[in-house]
């Protein structure tokens, strides 16, 4: 049995679910299909997600949002005619769509998340209404009747634990199951979603639930490359990575898989295939949980932008015991989050996304951290990247640092930081920005294929 | 005008004082000279400040104490007997020291204290006699009276910036001021010894006290090498080296040079100089504010064994904002200092001088760690050694990461960590500890000569 997961993109018009629909019904064991809200058409269309924040949003400000209603139902009936489907579900997700908008609004969070999670939940209908019309067995299944269960936190629900035993239940329904991805029902009866793209959650959670032999991603790219194609012409794809890997790629910029995604299939030892809708055939890549060494030590490249370093030095700083600690709880009051503190003896250094902190906050922070920690100096730097080399193996691949080190020096970029030592299958540099395109290509270039510029 | 300080084994016997005496004459200038108790005249020597602590405690416990009183005494009585100076000196040494032993215990710490100070008070009062038996202007200088006030910290004092002033009216003295190293006073009045070897700190404060041209620090090496003569046989040795990088190689294990002494000096920005009382015409080493990066990136490579990493992966950590504020808080309630925390995203780890903890607090904080942060796995490792790459300009010298981590790879020592972005001129790998000495060859081959082994 196998769940079937298609994006925004794969589900765009008439056009890309005549491709699901084929998809689907070319293997047997694709039993439960999750699916997204309708995504782009072309790339500057909006996808349909957006336009209901914005219906939301002018609900709660009272604003007129006629035309935004209209728009929103326009998509959903662009693809229903194109598939040539009776009006009725147009008309219910219309009915569907107006009683969520007069909803409670005395909680705007919830309104929204509602509102929000509507987008997946009426292309569930509408899918199965398709495939319905096509003459085959498929049934919209609820998440709240499935027993996907969340916890209460709008914006980022988690799964809670005891969902999975409902969801195993899903197995003795007969006919494919058409499933919204993105959000489930808190206790309390209340719609809430995970955080964006979590349509891939849903799915690695449905996988987890009944067990299933796989867990297949359709998106719209032929695989999970090796580093990004805007960096790197054609470069090479990943064949089988493991999860591990998987995850700290998509934390560092790479955007196939949503990263918090993979966790509920992992737990359940579920193997993962990423592939394209538009081409069905191409292998795709497999995400597992142990894979043979064979390829070398690095897996992939990852890049981000966007990073600062505050700089902090104090004499005997080493010496104060609680220093790290102080000054990790101001950053706590801010509200931040940092990537990595690599300490020396009289110096430390926060590295953290720039863009959590505005420029009158920045001045608010450095200064109390001179003030409150008596630093003898405080400096910021703007406009580092990172860069993450990743790779199972590759903590003891004895080597691998020194060819990427070489790799970036021979191309003249200084290393601003190396953060080595906690994850066992990364590696991550810290450079400045104007660095990264050149940099990048420079680690690919060592440890793939020359780079085609 | 300079400051000299003596060290221990240069002050161990009579002959060695015919030397110091030697040296101070032969250069007009050198006008304040700090001392430091009597050190050990042969390898399995006790050296006479060991014993004061000794001597300390048993009265402190009520033991008898008569021998080891007798033993220190003698020590004093060897060398001025050796210099065929008068029982004057001796007496007043061991009068000095009996109303040490009778003073108050009610604090115990200040007890102590006071005595270990003694054995450089009483040295300094005995060298001050030899001078003046030789018929030199000289005279013993108490550091109360001098205006050497400190912190009230036992064991760890540090100078009060008003004492500066005070020191400064020193340059105004007659002759040559012998000066005991190592301790300070109270402004109660109680004496209070700096940290170990703080002879070293007293000698930065006096040079920065009475602003002198320069600081020599005479010891039993003829200069700061470059690495630790024990790992590599006669290893180059540092011509001129800058304040930040003395104080990186101090701290990862070189042990010539207290590292916090040099701070005062450092301040005032009064060179430095290192030579050995064995061989004074050797050029030594200068410690100085900047210099000439004329050798290469790298001027050091320090090593240190005896550390160990704690492991700790939570799925989601890089989410929980207070994490690792909360994981210092740990550490903090056991009074633990860590020496770096390499992040993951969904790990950290943290490493630690495992000397800290005894294996059945180690168990307490791992189990702490797992229970008040839910984390999936925590996992110690131990033996692990750390080495400090140090020089001036590394940062800015591309490349210097790459042939560093290579010298490790090609001699198929695994890097289990490195640090490298907050310091500006070092790098810190942390290695097994079985791995150390061929570790730290390999990257004296690399940046200095061919290893003799």
């Amino acid at each position: 049995m196998k769940v079937v997961k298609f994006g925004g993109s794969s589900l765009s018009s008439g056009e890309q679910l005549e491709k699901v629909l084929k998809i689907v019904l070319s293997d047997s064991a694709r039993k439960i299909v999750v699916v997204s809200a309708p995504g782009k058409r072309y790339s500057d269309d909006i996808k349909v997600t957006d336009l209901l924040i914005s219906l939301a949003q002018c609900h709660l400000t009272g604003e007129n949002a006629d035309e935004l209603f209209q728009t929103v139902v326009e998509r959903y009936k662009g693809i229903a005619e194109e598939l040539q489907l009776s009006d009725q579900i147009i008309e219910t997700i219309k009915e569907d769509l107006e009683n969520l908008l007069k909803a409670d609004k005395s909680r705007p969070d919830r309104f929204i998340d509602a509102i929000k999670a509507s987008g997946e939940d009426n292309n569930a209908k509408l899918i199965a209404a398709y495939f319905q019309h096509q003459g085959v067995d498929a049934q919209y299944v609820n998440p709240k009747d499935a027993g996907l269960f969340v916890s209460d936190e709008p914006g980022h629900a988690q799964v809670l634990p005891e969902s999975y035993e409902q969801l195993y239940k899903l197995r003795e329904r007969d006919g494919i199951l058409i499933f919204p991805g993105f959000f489930g029902y808190t206790k309390g009866g209340d719609v809430l979603t995970f955080s964006r793209s979590g349509s891939d959650i849903t799915g690695s959670i449905l996988a987890n639930g009944i067990k299933a032999d796989l867990y297949e991603n359709f998106t719209d790219v032929d695989a999970v490359y090796s580093v990004n194609p805007n960096i790197v012409e054609n470069p090479r794809e990943i064949k089988e990575l493991t999860y591990r890997e998987m995850r700290e790629l998509s934390y560092a910029g790479f955007s196939v898989f949503h990263d918090e995604a993979l966790i509920p299939a992992f737990r359940a030892g579920i193997p993962v295939n990423i592939k394209n809708t538009n081409n069905p055939s191409a292998p795709g890549t497999r995400v597992v949980n142990e894979r043979e060494n064979s390829n070398g030590p690095v897996i992939g490249i990852a890049s981000d932008k966007g990073f600062c370093s505050i700089y902090i030095s104090k004499y005997l700083m080493n010496r104060e015991i609680g220093f790290g600690r102080k000054l990790l709880e101001i950053l706590e009051d801010y509200g931040l989050s940092y990537e990595h503190i690599p300490s020396g003896i009289d110096d430390v250094t926060l590295i953290l996304r720039q863009g959590q902190i505005d420029s009158e906050t920045e001045k608010q922070i450095l200064s109390q951290i001179k003030h409150d920690l008596n630093a003898d100096e405080v400096r910021v730097e703007h406009n580092l990247s990172l860069i993450m080399v990743v790779g199972e193996g590759m903590r003891h691949n004895v080597g691998t640092t020194a060819r990427a080190a070489k790799a970036l020096a021979d191309t003249g970029v200084n290393i601003e930081m190396i953060n080595q030592g906690s994850s066992e299958v990364s590696m991550m540099f810290g450079i400045k920005e104007v660095d990264e395109t050149r940099a990048v290509q420079a680690l690919y270039h060592e440890f793939f294929v020359p780079v085609t510029v």
